[in-house]
């Protein structure tokens, strides 16, 4: 205890450290990063494996492009450098949502592997959990939620990932959900089957 | 609930709600942002409510130089653009805090009246708190901590507030602690009959 004698105030403070959140809220501070093409499921999933873990009493928060892109990432634009950029900006608030213990849901295209990886070194070994949203371009398109595709085949939109930039697939990402094949809820119970697994939800 | 009949992928899913979030950690989503001069107590007075706040069973995590500095923030310097860009990022993060329901404390000088106004306005009613952390510049400069204060006499570090950069005090704070009067335990205290008052940790 460092006592200052010329003010009289204490400096000595307690602070509290990510394991100590982590037991208040019964489960560990991880990132699972959602990546794939526009309308390939990411939110829909994320969203409802966020519900789940509520319903059980779990604390989440998705990212998104909802509340990142008018937010705190609205001065970034769609070029190479601003994509990077983006992502990295979201690597630092994912890893300090992980810190506080949360289980933080990402939801971006997130096109590039670098920059994935970049998350994945920032968050360290068992808390950053790559998950695969896979769906078939054509499927994608024919969903289209936002009618981004069909801007992007106009030409309307530069640089749509898919169509007009780059995706690279994960190459060895910790889960991969095929929603081609599965419903939302199946891919939902699998990702919180994966959880359980290792044993991020103690 | 939207059946996409071509893929056989219900997109109906379900959204949790900030106030649902709120009702399972039993508090409000704030932010209390502590503001002051280098070696006022910020940081300090925030680490012992976190504490406080913790062992009241309440979920709560601190943005500071520490976190963000480093990490979110390491491309900015200490110019006005930058520290306004540098407190637009923190607000826009701390706003994300609160939305998922954390007490978010953040200690960080922002001398500026216009950008701490920007996390206000951001946040909305009831949902900012901001905190003077009072103390004479002698003091601060005399505790020093960092030994900041020394650097900037010598003109080692330019810009520094207090010293060589201004700092405009909060015209109409939620909270004044006078770190010249009171202990950390003290001023921690304030803070949480504060939040007491407010209804924020029911």
């Amino acid at each position: 205890m460092n006592k200052n004698k010329a003010t009289n105030v204490t400096w000595h403070t307690h602070a509290v450290k990510r394991e100590e959140r982590e037991d208040l809220l019964k489960q560990k501070g991880v990132v699972l990063w959602f990546t794939g093409l526009s309308g390939s499921g990411k939110s829909t999933v994320a969203n409802e494996v966020a519900y789940k873990l509520h319903t059980m009493g779990k604390m989440c928060y998705i990212l998104d492009g909802d509340n990142i892109r008018h937010g705190l990432n609205k001065d970034l634009g769609f070029s190479p450098e601003d994509r990077t950029e983006n992502i990295r900006r979201i690597s630092e608030v994912a890893n300090l949502f992980a810190d506080a213990g949360v289980i933080t849901l990402t939801a971006f295209i997130s096109p590039y592997i670098k920059d994935r990886n970049f998350c994945r070194e920032l968050l360290g070994e068992g808390r950053f959990i790559e998950i695969f949203t896979k769906a078939r371009l054509d499927t994608c398109e024919q969903r289209d939620p936002k009618g981004l595709y069909k801007k992007a085949r106009e030409g309307v939109i530069k640089e749509f990932t898919g169509i007009s930039a780059p995706y690279e697939e994960p190459l060895n990402p910790e889960l991969v959900i095929d929603t081609d094949a599965e419903s939302v809820e199946e891919s939902a119970e699998i990702v919180i089957e994966k959880l359980k697994g290792l044993g991020i939800l103690n």
